[in-house]
């Protein structure tokens, strides 16, 4: 349920407001360079307090707990903790009766029966979206001189971000986003021809970030209306590059070697200064009440990084898996 | 690799032009009703023949070879294999030299150095799509009261479907389209908050389909243009249910009990009888050519009966992993 | 729940008395030369007719559905198919009453509410081996110089075997025996230092046998008897040679490159011609009865074939998994 | 590779000489009664101390750091830390120039690559043991009414446990033992026929004990000795009640719900204080040495504990797994 992947497997763990929140990594081979320093730069890039981010400072330091010897991973499980400091858990007893609409107050609470550690959204909180950096960080090690870029490419429908977060901080609402994930110098023959396909594993890996709605690839969307002989890429030479890229890089689910996109839709964050409208446990009423603590206005922001992640997470696995057959 | 599910466990197996093509269904409950003629309705809407699909036909005859007992599932693997006919191998024999554009064969030559059935695609075949319905017949049973339910919203970028269609086969060059499935009386609870969120495990499903290229759950590419206050779903009573349903039915990775919905881009079949340029091994040299064979113009007609299907197997394994926690 | 391996998967399907049994391989290489004569020598080893066998005429004809093509196989899942023949249901109406001792008939009308095809055992019957023999075949084509030899070297608690089998056909009950199984050429470091561990992966294919109660690797439960300086294996060279092999070349769960053997016990035939008690359903009381049908004197006469295709199959998985790290 | 598990899955991770060693347990229903305390009685047990166990202090306290709230299980993923104290790394350095017999320390050199902490077995220590053991106390909880017990019926090959190790100590030797492990109040129906039998997966679990060398189910190796009309257990009610209980237990690989045991061999410790031989890796010769360090001379000592574990964890997750069909 909480494990991602078949040979290069990670598992998530931990809770929002609890001691501490982790990744582990199984199946990461031997001999690989890894220090703590080297997870800086990627952390870095999640990190809240830029404009439109929570005020709410995450001290992100990673503590490798097991796997690393002498600087060098060790073939064993790879675990990497984050102490939770900075909590303040006053702020979320109101959910327990209110819950809050766009967020999984309501169904982890029926899912779990009730025993759901609901502080700041528990073991659901996008503070786990720090273990799957980490994750990737490792992940990039093995993807060598693959490279993988996502950057935000609109926000609130515009694609001058700085005006649509200046906006969003002035209205007080959180707004959405896109981000656009490239990757370049995959080898051809990444991934199977159903249920492997690359497509289902990038988007299994992608869906597991919290506000993602939507997915395309290549042309996605726009290759709905597009005819036949205007979408297929003719190939060009011999190693299959091919003169234009409708396809995303991908073939009949397998990769073949030209570059490989997606975008991804980011929903404004649930947390909005509006107020709100929802049912309350206790008055047995639809009321109106606003979102208390410190929260992002464009969590979009903050995607990118671990949309890389969750992608070379995913290729790292189907590379590791492709190398036998 | 050729498997999906956790508990719910379909395998597919088979090729286009071999002597069958099969599902193999692991985990399904025992004392279900099953005969032969339940799967003829699904399998009447994958057939081709309307107008815009390939005049291939297709004898899709179900044979249940295990698994069933006097009418009734008995909790042993159930074997579902439909014997090929109506097969001409030799329009493939190009197919070696002239890699198609859109088509797997560039990229299954490199990745299985060769070895693979090249004929009509193979194992990586449309054809296979069969055994997927077959197994989405079973799947809707252990369903029972949920409603999946798919269709054709739009061909060639048009909603006027036939006309689309027409044009095509005018001006014969094939046509995507997009399609829409809602899910009724789902419970709420089904999913996970990250790796196994339904959208992870739906859009893994959905992915597995040949020929889709984007997928997007409630709002989804929209959402990034909307606020959060505007998004945000209100909850309105004690069930759960929300004033509106931007969501599609799905918080923070688990289904809310509102109906869940989604939309998948159907990419324009590769095959389109319009003349392309591709690599040509023997010459090396980029050259034209025109597809041979009997094929399907607008594809995205056959692609509801499949992504039900594929849905159908993606929520009945959720549901019987989430039945015990 | 059928199915082994984590690369290197097989899964079994098919019912004693139903239209065939089967084995379905997904994650084999591509371009392994198959065909189906390869199958016949192993095939012959299990199948009944010596003495101490059941005079069930099994006429086992593999037909090779999916994965091959020009007589190699193509990285696409491999289908295995037997056909039913010489079947005599009615044999077995009386199992519903009358559940016989040492069978699988109580556990599986428990187990599955009264709907499991209770023919023959349907897809409990050692008749369903034929299918991990032919998944064997294919397993030892990918182990390559790997040799694997099993033999039975005990029956009845005898070493001199065909006195064994002689005695019980005069007694008119059936026997136990033990297997040794002995694999030279293992490459060093399969398996992993916990739950993947050789012995665990070996262990659990072996398992898998019908009618087998136990294991032990190397000196195994003599071992317990023995002294830290006399059960050690010293090492005699570079290349991790020992002296003596008490640990069946597995240390710490990972295999050291000496030969690895392991026996396993065979448990009596449960179905002897002796006359047996059990409880009658329908009289409500312990009643007299004899099992009717063809059976086998002394199976273990038919294990050695069927655990060096569990063993191949385990091994050729750890092999596919270990090349990775 | 380093989880154990389809539904309840738990995942070991730590080495002997690092910061910490800990279990990661996915798929543990909510609602459970876990604190620090539960786990005090069975890390007693597993603690060395007792005559013929190591002097090396160990102090295991276990830190719950996720999936725990107010005392219950949430649903999310437990992480059961032990912080590793007292730790004597200098007395491994000799490892790596000469390979202890017995131990891991040569084939995890040429697995890793030279890459794994060989400090004290690393990831492969008998430290990890007390992960599985934490994992067992939550395992038993799921459990609920289902015994399960195991002790030392052999040491040595001594039924008078407290002699033999006092002969250990005399002769500063190692010895082996006979651990057995009874469950009582399991229902019938769990495992299945084949891959998943009940006894592949108490092996599979069983043997990622390091140490142990063998297993058997009922009667065993003892079943190979006997009749068919002996070793069946005659039904002597309608529940399934067996006269005798050669079986052990299982039938066909599945619960039959009377008593299940089985008896595991417990190799002597590889860590003798005796003299021994291997190669040294510096003198490129075969020479005589010591091995330093604190050890157990009888580990089997320690094992009942452990094997119970490994049994509940295996169960639980049978459990959970045959609650759906």
């Amino acid at each position: 349920m909480n494990t991602l992947g078949r040979i290069f497997k990670i598992s998530i763990f931990g809770e929002s407001h609890g001691p501490a929140v982790a990744v582990l990594i199984d199946g990461c081979p031997a001999g690989i360079d890894i220090n703590e320093d080297d997870f800086t730069a990627d952390l870095e890039r999640r990190k809240p307090g830029a404009s439109g981010t929570t005020p709410r400072k995450e001290e992100d330091e990673p503590k490798i707990i097991s796997g690393v010897f002498n600087g060098k991973t060790t073939g064993a499980p790879i675990a990497i903790l984050f102490e939770n400091k900075n909590v303040r858990s006053a702020d979320y007893d109101a959910i327990k009766n209110t819950p809050r609409p766009g967020h999984a107050d309501f169904v982890l609470n029926k899912k779990f029966n009730g025993y759901n550690d609901h502080r700041g959204g528990g073991h659901s909180s996008g503070r786990l979206t720090v273990a799957i950096v980490a994750a990737g960080v490792v992940a990039k090690k093995i993807l060598q001189n693959i490279q993988i870029h996502a950057k935000l490419i609109e926000a609130g429908g515009n694609t001058n971000i700085e005006t649509a977060i200046q906006k969003a901080v002035e209205q007080q609402d959180s707004i959405g986003g896109l981000v656009e994930c490239r990757v370049q110098n995959l080898p051809v023959g990444l991934g199977e021809p159903f249920f492997d396909s690359v497509e289902s594993v990038i988007s299994h890996a992608i869906f597991s970030i919290p506000a993602i709605k939507g997915i395309e690839f290549g042309s996605g969307f726009s290759a709905t209306k597009m005819k036949g002989s205007e979408h297929n890429d003719a190939i060009i030479d011999a190693a299959g590059n091919t003169k234009t890229n409708h396809a995303g890089g991908i073939n009949g689910g397998i990769t073949n070697g030209n570059e490989l996109y997606f975008r991804i839709a980011v929903k404004p964050a649930s947390s909005t200064p509006q107020e709100q409208q929802t049912w309350n446990n206790a008055t047995q009423a639809v009321e109106s009440f606003t979102v208390k603590g410190r929260h992002d206005l464009c969590i979009a922001l903050r995607v990118p990084v671990v949309a890389e992640a969750a992608a070379a997470i995913a290729l790292a696995d189907l590379l590791l898996v492709n190398k036998l057959l």
